[in-house]
């Protein structure tokens, strides 16, 4: 049928010094090899063209199939979380690509895990949090997340800085300040990897939505530190002005997330009485709504966590009582589907990029910062606990204290936030290494003992284990 | 509260020379002024880094108020169709932008549209196609998408060639080839021009969907022929061999675009009989299928329109069986969700668009590019007309014929063509503000009148006015 068409290989690059199909502009829909004297080409292939959305569409295909792979195969997932699984494949997937010189995906940049693949999550985890108990747990969440963060984050610092003196270990070069960022990094509590564990587990829901809050709130926390630590690092001196605009910055981050959370959520519900002639775009506000107020947080640098949580749940009553009912189902499956599907890509994405990134390994430095991690939370929780309980109704028991510091899970946050560390740190390679081995680490190993633990000792659950 | 603290301004544009935030890395989430000696800010701003999807979500935001604003003001939308509004309006916004030196959006490039706005709107019409008078009329179909293509397009090609020779029209050096290549992309009849004016106006069925369905497949033959030209504008000599290679592109094309489309939805048929324990990714794999299809359509240069409606067509019953009902409710809302806002944004950008661009008026060429349009639009569907009637169970009629001549709306498509049009061509200005003209004429005028003209001639309809 086509004698004479020839199909032209991919071209690997779109810098690669072989144009296979030199298009006369670089958008045109479908160019044709202009080569001398060519007959009319019955095929013709343009990759570059196509490459962003093909490649995104196959890396969620990709993902999506692991998803359903774990359910068909169910007994896995029982013991092993669906996080650990998925660090796996992209472990191994990563093995593939580093063995074939590939290219790692140049999808996980940081912005692009701040921009696109985080929103959806926390919208995700803010639109369906239960209410009424997280309003009744509101000052122990904001007590661990602010309190518990900046204890975990001097703490660790400080530990590590006095580890640095030890000669022995070869890491006498990394002073306070980058200690303290170093700490601060690996504090941020994840949401994706504590909810993706406990929601497999079943725990409490007095502890599920402590954690919970926690890991949505110490955001706030860990963005001025991160910010105010990366600034002291270059100053030369910290005078007393810098504490109390740290301490204001704080306050600023926090409320004025939730602040922009609350503007914005009110004015979807309000967009919302208007939309009962347009159902078709109804489910577009929420979203468009949710995100801008990301957005807009974002742009200030204040915690754009916070303003997406505090938005979803400002308008989520309004909304829903606003809207029709297949826009509703809309929303809620579409909510639904966008954070699991981001929340898959990013520990498969973890993987992948643990393999294909450099690595600076100090047995000394990261073998500390684990102890360090684990006991400072260990700490914290107890005495943080111990504080807390004479005002909380339920006050938490040992058991609950088990699951609180045993359910600190890193994950992508800090594995984002390593990455924009500034290249004058000198040891950033060694950091990068040490946040992902501490990932691995709490994702794994407590990841999957906490299931059998939380059985062992008899930690008072929901539903009884199947 | 923030006495030091300072709000940058916004910078204008990523290479202007004043950068107020010096990032350390361009893609840290949230870096600091780096200024001498500075204090610790209370306030940061980095507007580049979310620009992206901060205008995206903007200009969504924009089209769903103007569609919210149209159907609080109903009356409007009786008699003036909702695309001739969302155009002015663009003219509107175009002006503003022309009047304060801003920058046209980068938004409406030819790849941005076909590859994220036209996959929407496409699935849209094909995930909601009429199955059954669909294929009741799918000769007819084809008849006028193949053979009403090749006409319209050789028709005002040749007529244009004829004007060319007329020395007061100074477009001397308008050869035939180009001419022929401007005809065809004025001969694609727009689905979404088309459909939003039927829509609006609620023709008899057979109608609607002989003129839907020629949009859908013309499209197969306008790529082609616009390939064909495009390549033999810059050949010396047109052999034998090019013309049968022509013939067997033109199959390719459409019968490739077919094979991927049925592909692809029978393996999205397929999968979703495993996704019953992960709901809430059911609808992403409809999506990601049919995008796929479209994507791989482009990517061989062939019917990507045909591909992603035939893929719609075949996945559509399995896949509302093996889904639950929540999963079908958002696959058909999230369907028409994006297919109807992308396709306001189209007829807004068009808007925009028409103003920020740069023209050439050549009153004969233009008007007799709007008088040959119409005339050979019309002669074809009276001839073609004749010879299909008698293989008709309900033949046409004369109102009908009307109709279908009538409705040849031309929008986007011809639009985004016209830009991919190599810059070696010399007047590729006068071909733009030619087809943006004829875009506006037929969308207006016709969009217009069209109502009230079938109204006049008493063509059947299917429910009677208000």
């Amino acid at each position: 049928m086509a004698p004479r068409g020839e199909i032209p290989e991919i071209p690997p690059k779109p810098s690669s010094g072989v144009t296979i199909v030199p298009q006369i502009k670089p958008d045109g829909p479908q160019a044709f090899p202009d080569a001398e004297k060519a007959n009319l080409p019955v095929f013709t292939m343009d990759y570059t063209r196509i490459q962003i959305p093909f490649e995104i569409t196959l890396w969620v295909l990709l993902a999506s199939f692991a998803k359903i792979g774990f359910h068909v195969y169910h007994k896995i997932t029982i013991w092993v979380p669906e996080s650990c699984l998925l660090i796996s494949i992209g472990l191994i997937v990563g093995a593939i690509m580093y063995s074939v010189n590939e290219e790692p995906p140049a999808v996980l940049t940081t912005n692009v895990f701040f921009l696109y693949m985080l929103p959806p999550i926390v919208l995700d985890s803010g639109y369906f949090m239960p209410t009424r108990p997280f309003f009744e747990n509101i000052g122990t969440v904001l007590w661990f997340a602010v309190v518990g963060t900046l204890w975990n984050s001097i703490g660790i610092g400080m530990s590590l800085f006095a580890i640095c003196q030890i000669e022995a270990f070869g890491v006498q070069e990394i002073n306070l300040q980058e200690n303290l960022l170093f700490a601060t990094i690996i504090s941020a509590v994840d949401p994706v990897a504590v909810l993706s564990v406990f929601e497999d587990v079943s725990v409490n829901e007095q502890l599920y939505i402590v954690v919970f809050g926690e890991c949505l709130f110490n955001d706030a926390v860990t963005v001025v530190l991160y910010n105010m630590f990366n600034f002291v690092a270059e100053m030369p001196v910290v005078e007393p002005v810098d504490v109390f605009l740290g301490v204001a910055r704080f306050f600023v981050v926090g409320l004025g997330g939730m602040g922009f959370g609350i503007l914005f959520g009110f004015v979807a519900a309000f967009t919302t009485r208007f939309t009962s002639k347009v159902r078709e775009i109804e489910p577009l506000f929420i979203f468009m709504y949710s995100y801008l107020a990301y957005l807009v947080a974002e742009l200030f640098a204040i915690s754009s966590i916070m303003a997406i949580v505090t938005c979803a749940l400002t308008m989520k009553y309004y909304v829903e009582e606003n809207v029709s009912q297949r826009s509703c189902t809309t929303i809620r499956h579409v909510v639904k589907m966008l954070g699991s599907i981001s929340e898959t890509l990013i520990f498969f994405f973890l993987g992948v990029v643990t393999i294909t990134t450099e690595h600076e390994w100090n047995w000394g430095y990261i073998l500390f910062t684990l102890l360090f991690a684990f006991v400072w939370r260990g700490l914290g929780v107890l005495v943080l606990t111990q504080i807390i309980n004479p005002f909380r109704t339920i006050p938490f028991n040992l058991k609950d204290q088990f699951g609180l510091a045993y359910g600190g899970l890193r994950g992508a946050i800090s594995f984002a936030l390593v990455f924009t560390l500034p290249d004058n740190i000198g040891r950033k390679k060694l950091f990068v290494t040490a946040t992902i081995t501490i990932i691995l680490f709490t994702v794994f190993l407590q990841g999957i003992s906490i299931r059998p633990l939380i059985e062992f000792i008899n930690c008072p659950q929901n539903k009884p284990q199947p």
